[in-house]
Formats: structure tokens, C-alpha cells, sequence
């Protein structure tokens, strides 16, 4: 089954657009938990509750190769049936991005990808070319520095838009499989909504919700598409550190369930 | 000692602005030999030749936790005199890039990385904030897509200038631990001599010599600046697959030596 397909399968059955990012930093973990161990706990306690899981590369990447081992080991546990979203920020020439697509879609068998856009269309056909997986392109992100070019207008022909803007369009335009999605940070709901307007297919992963504090009733209101759908809301340190106790799991699942429910409201 | 000082004692004492791309790319490599060997081979042909090494970490990640393995083993084993460029093509949020900085610079133990600016100011500074380590952001590619946002004219207040150019003149306003660098493709020459009469302090990283064809001189003459560095030509695909049969590494060693002859002809 293609990843979308998927995403709405899982959204349906768990009725939840909330993926759980699994960002998981040492330095924050319950003391005597394994990395594993806290990850299948926090999947145990959240996987009837989530629409998706996105794994963050960076914080198994900094244990190096046994970093590789437990995010293989992480994703081979998710049940088989919930997307699971290589949150990655890859991106490069095209024989290089064809290295990282056979490592995140063959090697640790990811569903899709985070991918950046700033070396344009043949840095990201290596990834769009896997029918079956999906591509989401960073277009809007939640910290500070988005402001630095995100942001910035640029001049097309007679055209103005922010960067932003022109990533969407040319995402639509490459979009040529179907596979596509972007990245929008909970902390822009106007942009969201308009970028809804503009491109009423695209799902948009928002990351923002929680430790980095979007409003998620505007996010709601402004992203999603007319069946109630398109919009993916991820949540990482808010639920994975609910406690740093012995009950992290169950404060995890509380936490996700709430969220999940407050999600649910604004559809 | 910090990188940029390493550069300029291996580029001395190797007489040499050439760096070796360590793409290892299994279905290129003369049969019968593993991805370490190879990558040790290689670097015993080229180390008296080069002035920095450039593992490229797609090629590893494709082999899992294994090709993490091996990419540890591939730095550990260049002499620790010559300078390590990790190119990575990272760039996320605060507390992601800090992890990832981690892996680079701790875990491995990399001396640079290449990073992608999209995410602004933020998403660079865990990196940068390594003082003795260095920081190629990625300016101006060598592929195609690079026209799809790299070359599009940003407005900012009263001023036009392309995004490329953008990103080169906030890396300078972000350089206060002078460990910044700009990647910039080969085949841009024209572009590269505006960018090193604006910024003549900044190192550039240039791939796209041989398989992707840039023009050597033209390189040589626009980006050297007034001491006659500046550059790190990096050549990849070019040495490591001179010859596919046994005597792999011995053409290697030629083709890197004819480079090195070649650019310093220019200098």
C-alpha cells in the first residue's frame, strides 16, 4: 500500500491526525531506560492513538552507528500497518540523493521522508521517484530563522512570493506521482491557510505543536482540506517528556490521547 | 588546532587544494573488495596529494548501521594531520542540529560539515558554535536544480540579488567564529568571482570538477583569492573510479596527482 493510502487508513482507524515524533534525547530520558526500551514504550503506549510516527535521524545519528541499529530497531517495531515518516531534512545532487533514498526507503524502510528543497527538482527525484512513498518538502518551518530566505519575496517574470510560496508551487508542478507533501510550522496559521487555498491537495506535516507552541485551533481551522483530512500534527518532546519518571509511558499516553481528542475537536 | 589552520598545513605541506570525495558507491568498486578496503586503499594512494578528505555520508547511510561502521573506521583511519569534511547536507532546528552536530563532530570526529541554509540562522549556529570546526553552507550547487531557487532574485528592502548571493552575505554577518565556508559549484565561474570580490575571506568548497565537468582554469582564476587559497577543489567520482580493475588505487593515486599538478598550474 502506498503512504497515503496508509496515512488515511491509520487516520481513520485510530480517528487521529497526531503523529508522534520520536526525537529521542538521551540527556532527557528516565534514568535505566535503554533508547529502545523508551521508544517501544512510548510506541506501546501511543500506537492506537496516532495517525503516524516520525522518527528524527539527528538524535539516533549522534550514537553513531549503534544509533542506526535502534532506529532500525525502532521502525522494525511500529506495527506494520502505521506510516512512519524518516524525518531526515535530506537533500542533494542527484546520484547523492539516490544514496539516501535506497538508505531511508530500502535500508530502514521508512514510508516517506523530510527532504529540503534548496537544490531544486533533480535533488529530489531521486526520493519522488519511489511510487510508493511519500516526499515531504520543507517549505515553512517553526523556528526563528525561517525569516532569513523563507520568507524573503522573491521575483519570478511579473511575479511576487516569498520563497516559501515558490517551493509549493514548484512542489506542484514535480508532483507528477502523487507523492508529494510539505512541511508548514504550527506557528503560521495565515500562510497555512493560504497555502491550503493554493494547493488543496497537499498534506502538510506540521511540526510546532506543543514544546514550540502553536496554536493548534488555528491550525486546524486554516489546514484542513474539505473531508476533514490533510493535515498531519506532530508532537515530539511535549509527549515524549510528560514525566521523566518511571510512569513516562503512561504520562506519554495521556498526553497523546488529549492531544489526539483536542485535534479531533477542531475537525 | 582548528580546521581552517589544519587546511592551511596540509595544503602547504602537500603542496596541494585538492580534496578527495569519498563516494562509495558499491556498484562502482573493482569486485572483490569490501567498502573499507577500498576507502583505505584510496586513501593510501592520494594522502601525500590531497589537502582535505570529503566522505560523503549518503554512500554510508545506504548501507545502515554497517556503513556507519565503516564511514568511523574510513575517518579514523586518514591521517590525522589531514583535514575531514563531512558532507552531510544537514540543517534543522535548534535542539535537531545540535544532535546532529554531535554525531559529526563528536561521534565521528569530523573537523567541517556542509549544511543547507534553508532553515536560517538558527538551524546553523549548533554547528558553528564549534570554534574549531568548520561550516560549509551551501551557496550555489553544481546541479541543474540549483536554477529552481538558488538563482531566483530575492527582494529585501531596496536591494535585488539572487538567493545564492543572500545566503553568501548572511554566512559573512554569521561568521563570527570565522569558521564559516561557502560550497559553490564549479560550473559557476562568473558567480564565483562576484562572490570572492564580495566575501574575499571565505574558503570555498567546489565540487563539479571532472564527472560533472566543470572548467578547472576558470575555476582557479575567479575564486583564489590574494594569497593564492581560498579553494578546496574537490574531485569524487573521477579519482575513486579512474580504473574499476586491480589497479583501482594505482590510478587513482595517477589521476589525483595530474589534479593536483593541474591546479596548481593555475595557481
Amino acid at each position: 500500500m502506498d503512504f497515503f493510502s496508509q496515512l488515511k487508513a491509520t487516520t481513520q482507524k485510530n480517528h487521529s491526525l497526531l503523529c508522534v515524533g520520536l526525537d529521542p534525547d538521551t540527556s532527557l530520558l528516565p534514568s535505566g531506560i535503554s533508547l529502545l526500551d523508551f521508544n517501544k514504550a512510548i510506541i506501546d503506549a501511543t500506537a492506537d492513538k496516532v495517525c503516524a510516527y516520525k522518527p528524527n535521524l539527528a538524535f539516533f545519528e549522534s550514537k553513531g552507528a549503534r544509533g542506526w541499529e535502534i532506529l532500525q530497531q525502532t521502525i522494525e517495531y511500529i506495527p506494520r500497518e502505521i506510516p512512519v515518516i524518516a524525518d531526515a531534512k535530506r537533500g542533494d545532487i542527484g546520484n547523492t540523493s539516490k544514496a539516501y533514498a535506497k538508505a531511508i526507503f530500502e535500508y530502514l524502510g521508512a514510508g516517506a521522508i523530510t527532504v529540503s528543497p534548496y537544490l531544486g527538482y533533480d535533488s529530489l527525484t531521486p526520493f519522488t521517484k519511489y511510487e510508493n512513498k511519500a516526499v515531504f518538502v520543507l517549505c515553512l518551518t517553526s523556528n526563528q530563522g525561517a525569516a532569513d530566505f523563507q520568507l524573503q519575496v522573491i521575483k519570478e517574470k511579473d511575479q511576487e512570493r516569498a520563497l516559501y510560496q515558490a517551493v509549493a508551487e514548484k512542489a506542484e508542478l514535480w508532483n507528477t506521482n502523487r507523492n508529494i507533501g510539505l512541511v508548514v510550522g504550527a506557528n503560521y496559521p495565515s500562510e497555512i491557510k493560504s497555502l491550503r487555498y493554493k494547493h488543496p491537495n497537499f498534506t502538510f506535516l506540521v511540526p510546532g505543536i506543543g514544546a514550540q507552541k502553536g496554536d493548534l485551533k488555528a491550525v486546524m481551522d486554516a489546514g484542513l482540506n474539505t473531508s476533514g483530512h490533510g493535515l498531519i500534527i506532530n508532537s515530539s518532546r511535549q509527549i515524549l517528556y510528560s514525566s521523566r519518571e518511571k510512569d513516562f509511558a503512561f504520562a506519554a499516553a495521556a498526553t497523546a490521547e488529549t492531544l489526539r481528542c483536542e485535534i479531533n475537536q477542531y475537525r
